[in-house]
């Protein structure tokens, strides 16, 4: 690789030098330094988390921007980032095994009861439960990119019928696939456990709405590792006061931390997570990155390149 | 079948219609009757959980006994069981999915820390945990029969190393197996996430002992989902309080339900279920039993007889 390419980091909240000093050993040719106000060397690289907008009125040099998560709909709302600049949205780097085990660990305990059996012993009360048909639990996940179609899959394997909806057409062993609007209501009519593993786009915002979510078979239940912007809150809590559903496992919000006053916090009905269904692991983030930077400079393409009209 | 054939049900404590009911109507030329004591009428098998010793006095003509679960423990206790009749474990039915969720779910939410997050956010807490890698959670699986080999694959497609560890040798795609007594120092010292699915025979009786628990790794956590027999309760709890362990999840105990004064009753590291990881399910357990008893009029083998010298 050339000795002049310049790596600039941006992630607000996020402490840099644990960043830079890895990313720096795996391209030890590389000038790499954090992005402040008053640092306004140009780079040929950006690898960024939620930059503030003045972040591109500095950095106008860029070849392409490299985004320390799969979700780019924060990114998108950066009024100064061009149209222009390649964004590259990471692509599982360890996320997707996570959000696998997140997803399945709540399926299971809701399919299981567990919860429930659980609160119990912890109050000292030996009570079993019948135990349950996998047949019964028909899990829908909405979104099958790379994180989705792992998660799928990781469900399939302890026998629940799994089904799966897209934007676009898919092909997953074992999982009927739906694709598109028009083939959004059949999904939702034989899902019983919807998870949500969508980006977060113009097209899916508010998705999870009380229409679509009445859909859902009887006893429906929620879990959203997505973006908070999917789900209407108030519909929820509507169809879970009713009864209409029977739970939910939420882990990530429209606001976070998720305000004192929300009414998800101690709802008993709702498992709550604080946005940590698959955190973006360092080293693994950092090694696809650098590889994705050897690429480019080379000049081959690289994977994971947000098509900026779809929004992901 | 010959019409000639007569079952007896026996399992005190489970009401036997709905059993007897369903395998009359995948045996319908068969002559199915719950046992009594004031019962005498011979049959020709057996299906029964836990039967009283009086019940081999009275049943005299068995040609073989179906166990309604595949740990025979507790009928191998029973006096009055000669050893030349053929006793048949329940092999799977639908248990070996069920103890791999339950398995995975725990090991899960040890490794993500998932206990304490919820509950710090029953308390209105918002506090992410950073992310663990699963190459600090190897995790050893004790007993590799068809229970043990699929709650080693499952854990292994999360990303954790597995190691297993049985009577006599195995192997299993992915799995690195140990075997025998001289094996299991080894196998334990490489071993964080301990997860018991053997069967309880003289031999592993008490084998999560304290010298064994100590050779795990630091932190280690304790998964036992076979037999309350297999642990030596005080040696747990002291590995706990000194913080040699981390913690437990159990579902089985030496008596049960658990006694009410038993200290792993509310100990903080110790998650506790009441014996529900796998439960028998009865179309599948009573699809099995059928077969078997169909092959074996037919003179045909099968699969599941029990070896009375190694006890299982």
């Amino acid at each position: 690789m050339s000795a002049a390419v310049r790596i600039v980091f941006c992630a607000p909240g996020v402490r840099p030098e644990p960043w830079i000093r890895e990313l720096a050993d795996r391209l030890p040719d590389a000038e790499i330094f954090a992005w402040s106000n008053d640092q306004q060397r140009a780079a040929d690289y950006a690898v960024v988390w939620t930059p503030p907008d003045g972040f591109f009125a500095t950095q106008t040099k860029l070849k392409a921007l490299f985004n320390l998560g799969a979700g780019v709909d924060g990114l998108m709302q950066v009024a100064s980032l061009t149209p222009e600049l390649p964004v590259i949205r990471l692509e599982d780097a360890g996320m997707a095994s996570l959000m696998a085990e997140y997803v399945c660990q709540a399926a299971i305990r809701h399919a299981r009861e567990l919860d429930a059996v659980e609160a119990d012993t912890r109050t000292g009360l030996w009570k079993p439960r019948k135990p349950t048909d996998r047949a019964d639990y028909p899990v829908g996940v909405m979104g099958l990119g790379t994180l989705g179609a792992r998660v799928a899959k990781a469900l399939s394997l302890f026998d629940f019928p799994v089904s799966g909806w897209a934007r676009s057409a898919k092909a997953l062993a074992g999982i009927l696939c739906y694709a598109g609007p028009n083939e959004l209501d059949e999904f939702l009519r034989s899902t019983r456990i919807l998870v949500c593993v969508l980006p977060l786009t113009l097209d899916t915002e508010n998705i999870l709405n009380r229409e679509n979510l009445n859909k859902l078979l009887p006893n429906a239940y929620l879990i959203n590792v997505a973006r908070g912007g999917h789900l209407v809150d108030d519909d929820l809590l509507v169809l879970l006061d009713t009864g209409r559903m029977a739970g939910a496992t939420l882990d990530v919000f429209r606001e976070e931390p998720l305000p004192a006053s929300h009414r998800f916090w101690r709802h008993p009905n709702i498992v709550l997570t604080p946005h940590c269904s698959a955190l973006t692991q360092r080293d693994k983030t950092l090694a696809q990155i650098a590889q994705k930077i050897e690429a480019l400079e080379r000049g081959e393409p690289v994977a994971g390149v947000v098509q900026r009209e779809r929004g992901y």
